[in-house]
């Protein structure tokens, strides 16, 4: 990065479907001041992450969408630049809501708190293992999945961020636990790398698996059934697995990512099988266990300082490549917690 | 009916998509006698509900398929006609799981229960207001849903058996009640006749309204948002109120009858609406709830001695019309619940 300028990576059109290229903008400015009472913050990792694409879109969630013309908002790690609140010194390392930019302004009142990073390997942790991926894990298994040891555990999107944390989570609780991943080598990865106990893999030399196949796969590999369905992906892969609950079954609903894109909502079809089998689906999002984020972040470090979770980062290098890193979240091209680092 | 022949509604081939006249079969045979240990009952009123056409599916579900060339399956109210059971008399009324024909083999160890016909006008009541009906109105809102006096209630199908009695007893709770159906004169009827405290057609004159229009009109209904969804349909109506729940919404999913008779399963689009508002699904099957059918049926009961409940019940006439009869659940033509008189 110029110390002199500001690059930031802007929202111009809407996508429709799949972002493109040109639904964004690189602008180049101004270091900005910090207002009254504020701060101005430089980035040095930046959290790429599925609620992104979300929050592009003009409809109704849990924050407001970006507005065009504004940069991508974003979680990050950085250091203070410039400080006008007695709270921050130049130089603290911060985690906040800010955007895909090399500097943010931070208003009074916004969502920042200062971390020590000289207890993790890389500041960029605080966007992976103890941060809202590892607490989501966290909190979405231990908590809304109320796991009792000896059930089975299937996970979608399991080679991502979340997944790959949930099933060693789940293991750990004692768990059977069983992955459905996209390709060889995230198969590879779930049992290898993970420890994972299987892992389904949801596509062929086809493309994706019609439903009544994969459900065939899971229903060899959960006879009982599946207790708990941690669900990151949505639609056909959702669907066969909804196949195959078991009585009672629990489902956390954390991402729904094979629709993100979707000009039409794919949706799920097997819903009755939630009757049939009395089952629950739970909405989760990370935001309704603020008051409990020490206790996640301590389970978590500690389990990691005791080698018993891994967590990988998929660390992609430059704003100037903010798109196509963006765009390695939905090709399933990431190989971990993907990260941006400004450089 | 004539005492010395059994006609039976045989099911002789499964239906594909919405039942055909002649995927039955009205089968006149002899009287059965009873096997050692059972009995014979002789059915006097015979339950028609959705749930019997996902019986008729040879797919997975919470009961086996009715086999080819089998009666349909139903819930029955009659009459004990032989018994070689001592703890039942010729004569005696009970309920149990039989099937849409003239006299039903009870062998032993089967669901059959005697009823006490005297404390109601009429023994169909069994298969309404102190039935199964009116047991998953009461443990889907009162338990399932977790209902807080002042929330706002959504009723789909809310013109059934089961839902004009959620809705009732809904605002005996002090919950805002809206419910949904098809028609003015249904429409009506909720508002007039079960007390709602507001009614969406989710038609007009040119036929199901779309998702977009049918969620505008609920937002215009509940500008805060619904906080208990209680789910009869599905499809095109569960999605539009989906884009209307209230954070921490729960979402009784009772039945899907807009699917039943879809070859292809319709489901739903706005899944992520769950994550956004953080809400539940439970899927419900009344039979979880056997231990407290005592309690449920008694506070039912006195609802409506008291007057503040009022149970429909739509009686078609004649074991030799029980396919029309069947097909009004789907037509949307019953006015309460339905039951076939055997006469």
């Amino acid at each position: 990065m110029n110390p002199l300028e500001n690059r930031r990576f802007l929202l111009q059109r809407r996508p429709h479907g799949t972002p493109q290229r040109d639904d964004f903008h690189l602008e180049t400015g101004a270091v900005p001041t910090a207002p009254q009472g504020g701060m101005v913050v430089r980035n040095h990792f930046i959290s790429l992450d599925p609620a992104q694409r979300g929050w592009m879109d003009d409809a109704p969630s849990y924050m407001p969408p970006i507005a065009l013309g504004d940069a991508v908002r974003a979680t990050t790690v950085g250091t203070v630049h410039e400080s006008r609140n007695p709270d921050f010194a130049v130089g603290d390392w911060v985690l906040g809501l800010n955007a895909i930019e090399d500097y943010s302004v931070v208003t009074p009142g916004g969502f920042t708190s200062k971390i020590d990073v000289s207890i993790v390997d890389s500041p960029s942790r605080y966007l992976s293992a103890v941060g809202a991926v590892g607490l989501t894990a966290y909190f979405g298994l231990t908590d809304a999945a109320s796991p009792r040891a000896g059930e089975t555990l299937l996970v979608t999107g399991a080679a991502g961020a979340v997944g790959s944390m949930v099933g060693q989570i789940g293991k750990i609780l004692g768990l059977r636990v069983i992955g459905i991943a996209g390709g060889a080598e995230k198969c590879r990865r779930l049992v290898q790398d993970y420890g994972f106990d299987m892992a389904i893999d949801y596509k062929d030399a086809h493309g994706a698996k019609p439903v009544d196949a994969l459900s065939a796969e899971i229903a060899a590999a959960a006879p009982q059934g599946v207790d708990i369905l941690f669900e990151n992906v949505g639609g056909d892969v959702m669907d066969a697995v909804l196949m195959n609950l078991a009585l009672h079954a629990r489902v956390v609903l954390c991402g729904l990512i094979s629709e993100y894109n979707a000009p039409e909502k794919i949706g799920i079809r097997n819903l009755w099988q939630v009757i049939v089998k009395q089952a629950t689906i739970k909405g989760f999002l990370i935001a309704g266990y603020v008051p409990r984020f020490a206790e996640g972040g301590a389970a978590v470090a500690q389990w990691i300082g005791e080698g018993r979770l891994r967590v990988d980062e998929d660390i992609q290098h430059g704003l100037e490549n903010a798109y196509d890193a963006f765009m390695r979240l939905f090709t399933g091209a990431n190989t971990g917690k993907l990260v941006l680092a400004v450089e």
